[in-house]
């Protein structure tokens, strides 16, 4: 899983330091088996004696009806492949969209995989997002919709409202980002101007069973954030949608066609979308089949199997890259030193998705810059800290993050390498691919955020 | 303990609050216990069967001929009091240097306190270290030295080598902070422009016994940095100390007996500090006396007693506050919302000490605006977090630090505070004062860095 394994267990110093780096690739390759799309659909989607069943629900597969399959995201193509894996010939058909350009690496009978575009959506994402829409129309109360959800759905799902175009939402969407409004608040908006974000997928499904299935990338897994939430209640109204845009003085610059579809909303001419509450989501099991935490237990279990006492202190850490990793380094000390917060060999599990404020000319990533960081305060500790993205790809760069250890700092001077000068630069890709402790796992297909792994013996 | 300590209570929002917020104040008042001077010195040093007890260390009262007291400090008023009363007129005398103002709060019969100023180090501070080193030469084997060492030391226990004035060190020791050198850098130069910091105030007491007991301000409890190190090995040389000049630019600019001084190190011509593996230090005992670490652990074995689960994750914890309280919420909502890393009720702690970079016009500390930028990402939650500076002054504020908890968000905004506005503008004083929830404990005398305890149930 790791391409360069080998590589990065010698580039160890020592013994000790060679066990421990094998011990935390071992720990997160468990963790990124986990949350492989596939294996995560596998373990929560389950036909048993004629039923199926997930996560405590269960249905008779003979109550069924028609059995539909849409959805999308980054990791649509796995999820349609693992839920066409189980319910074989019972899926009589469905629409999920991925990214343009993967259509090749999935197997699937039954339903189409779709190409779209990502960041900024298509015509082609709005199409199938129209076929969806059509497919779970008049549905009965015997039919089942499965779901398929997971980071990146927001822009391969657009389907804009009546009247507005995919142009109108990038604009507005534009100006409040560069107004400095926060992701909820531009979401409000967009669930606004859309006809299946924020709750309007399910209403559309509505009275078929909906089960939706999803991996969740976004911190803490809200459900009406995630893809921008098709299948969750939705709590933003056209109000909080029009306040927005005032506040952040976009109003009067947004399009006719934006300001046409708000008014109708605060006049009750359009429908608002469902919210908490809402009959419609009777019908509806939202599922997460993976997220942060899992990876974060199940390399907690790989850990604690290895020798280590082990914990995880959360999966819920934001905040700038460069802080955190000092933060995680004062973490890695105290292990290191004080036996805290458990006795050594001790092993700590922090997840999340930091940020990074790019001032300097570099090159790097969230992860990378956390291990930069980190690297200067471990020094002759007997620590080994791995920092992963989970998709595999940290930042603008091809690596999944970096590997360091308390020999990582004297390594790096014995090579002319200054890593206050690279941090200071955001230089960290550059900085870890010259140490030869930059990690690649290639693009995993999951995005369950970031994690990070502190060893100590 | 806690001067505002009702109002504290009594702005909880429920019962439950309520009771963290006792409980919470409660963990923190046992942690200032701890680490008071007083206490600490009278915890480690005692007097068993007609012997001087310290830290595993005994000599009989017998074979003692002089005891003499020197040092300085922030605390060095109250170590002097604790020393007197355990040895009684054992102490033959002492001077021990403490901060300009505060003779009157201390009872000493045969140590003299010297006032000296601080940041900024005078010729009171001088006299007084002279005497030290006078009081301490041609010392027997059979004489004792207590060194009473803590924060603030540095600067408060001034002593020129020759040729060199105090301006001379404060004008070069500008120099280098202006062009970015580290703080150990600088200490490095320092030592070499002192006759009294990096071990030379042991290697002056030599063939005497030197217990130095130390009050530790920095995080991890490098014995060579608190107070410029008098009684510990320097590992600096003249050689970096005109490194360091030289790299920052400072060398051409630096005063005739800079260079001098330098110079003369360099040629051999003045002595070297005394280096590690010196015999010297085959006579000195350095004992921390309290530290960041048992203010940690005292406040953890309170909250244990208090029902709660609990651990000391770090005492190691660096960084901008507003990154470090971004973590802390998020190890919060991890506790409060997933029971890791332990089941609730829970209670984690957090020490060290982070930075503040201000960028705005307003009134804020290290530990308010810890708690500032934590408070958003809480909200809702069952938890209070109560970040703290354990000398009882967080920043150029007449507060401690602050206390927030889930329901913290939602009383600012009914006062329209905004919280994102305040941390912008570094103005994390006036927001709690505005609150009601910063927190005054007044100067507690003490100053062991600081401590922030996550509670949730």
């Amino acid at each position: 899983m790791f391409r360069n394994r080998q590589q990065l267990i010698e580039n160890a110093s020592t013994e000790k330091l060679r066990k421990m780096r094998v011990d935390a690739l071992t720990v997160m390759e468990a963790a990124l088996n986990a949350v492989n799309p596939m294996n995560a659909v596998l373990e929560k989607l389950q036909v048993i004696n004629r039923n199926v069943v997930v996560d405590g629900f269960t249905k008779p597969l003979d109550d069924i009806r028609r059995t539909l399959v849409v959805g999308g995201g980054k990791a649509g193509g796995s999820m349609a492949e693992a839920t066409e894996y189980i319910l074989g010939d019972r899926v009589e058909g469905g629409v999920v969209n991925i990214l343009r350009g993967t259509e090749a690496r999935y197997r699937v009978d039954r339903v189409k995989l779709n190409p779209a575009s990502h960041p900024v959506p298509n015509d082609e994402g709005a199409k199938g997002v129209q076929d969806m829409m059509r497919l779970t129309s008049n549905l009965s109360p015997d039919d089942l919709v499965l779901a398929l959800i997971s980071g990146g759905g927001s822009a391969l799902m657009p389907l804009p409202a009546d009247g507005v175009s995919l142009e109108d939402v990038q604009d507005v969407t534009r100006r409040l980002l560069s107004a400095g409004a926060t992701i909820n608040e531009i979401n409000a908006v967009r669930k606004h101007l859309s006809a299946f974000k924020g709750g309007q997928l399910a209403a559309n499904c509505y009275p078929a069973t909906l089960i939706s299935l999803i991996l969740s990338d976004v911190v803490g897994d809200p459900l009406d954030t995630i893809a921008s939430g098709p299948t969750a209640p939705d709590a933003s109204t056209y109000e909080m949608a029009h306040d927005v845009l005032n506040r952040y003085g976009v109003w009067s610059s947004a399009g006719p066609a934006v300001k046409r579809r708000i008014e109708l909303g605060l006049e009750g001419k359009v429908a608002e979308t469902p919210k908490p509450g809402n009959p419609v989501f009777e019908k509806v099991r939202n599922i997460v089949v993976a997220n942060n935490l899992k990876a974060a237990r199940r390399a907690a279990d790989k850990a604690e199997k290895l020798g280590y006492n082990t914990k995880v202190l959360s999966t819920f850490i934001e905040g700038e890259a460069r802080h955190v990793g000092t933060v995680y380094a004062g973490l890695a000390r105290s292990l290191s030193m004080n036996d805290l917060p458990v006795p050594k060999p001790g092993a700590l599990l922090l997840g999340g998705e930091t940020t990074v404020t790019v001032t300097g000319p570099g090159i790097g990533g969230r992860n990378q810059e956390v291990a930069l960081s980190a690297l200067m305060k471990i020094a002759g500790q007997d620590c080994v800290v791995l920092a992963l993205g989970t998709d595999g790809i940290d930042g603008p760069t091809d690596a999944a993050g970096a590997i360091i250890d308390g020999a990582s700092l004297s390594r790096a001077q014995s090579k002319s390498l200054d890593p206050a000068k690279r941090l200071r630069e955001n230089d960290s890709y550059s900085f870890f691919e010259a140490l030869g402790d930059a990690v690649f796992t290639g693009p995993t297909g999951t995005n369950v955020n970031d994690l990070t792994l502190i060893l100590a013996a």
